[in-house]
């Protein structure tokens, strides 16, 4: 479900309503600080956008982007 | 799965963890400031203990509890 | 401090980390819902990045967008 | 400002309204997964109680509760 665009680890999330958007984000944030690795992310209304890359290295896809990414598969 | 004990509406939800919890948490509290009639709340870890009464109604338990707890119940 | 872009109410906010930016963005996200009309909101680590338009108004700024600006500003 | 009542870390904050009172939660929950240490917290309306303490040490403080309390006072 995740696609490579622009040298970006991409997903977009549909949920039923902000709330549950909204919700999954929150989760999203707690596992990201953990991580000590935070995505771009984008909201609108019941829509999520990830974009995952790693700023430190020149806003490339890296390992710690696909952990991230396999992070947030479990939450959904 | 809501009890009523001393005039409280009262249900405790466990999850996986603590993040599936506190966004269970989070669902309730933006429902919660939606219909201006807020739960009291607590959490220890994976587990949310939640006790709904009418403060304005001597802590005792009003239509409004009961139309929280059908939002709450929604919201899992 | 609200710009208007290309029929857009838009304002960047910057915290001194993560976890504050998050917080904010959980108190956008309670006003939003309360109000009905949500912001198209997008985070980077530190920043929040708000854009507020009307879909059903052909994604112009309405009244309503005003009133969601007012309200986040409270929230600083 | 925190006090040692019955083997607990406590300490009660108050905020203007929900919404504050909320995000402040969500710091919390940030800060306490990231450092792998929960606090048993109960909100009610404008208010957070917050109580420390280490369950597998018999629910008594020890040092990661102190370090949970001044990870908390960073986050007001």
């Amino acid at each position: 479900m995740w696609k490579e665009d622009n040298n970006h680890l991409v997903r977009i999330f549909e949920f039923k309503d902000f709330i549950s958007a909204f919700s999954f984000m929150t989760r999203v944030a707690i596992t990201a600080e953990k991580m000590d690795h935070h995505p771009d992310m984008r909201n609108v209304y019941n829509k999520v956008y990830l974009h995952l890359y790693s700023h430190d290295a020149g806003d490339t896809i890296t390992e710690r982007d696909r952990k991230l990414a396999e992070a947030i598969d479990e939450l959904i």
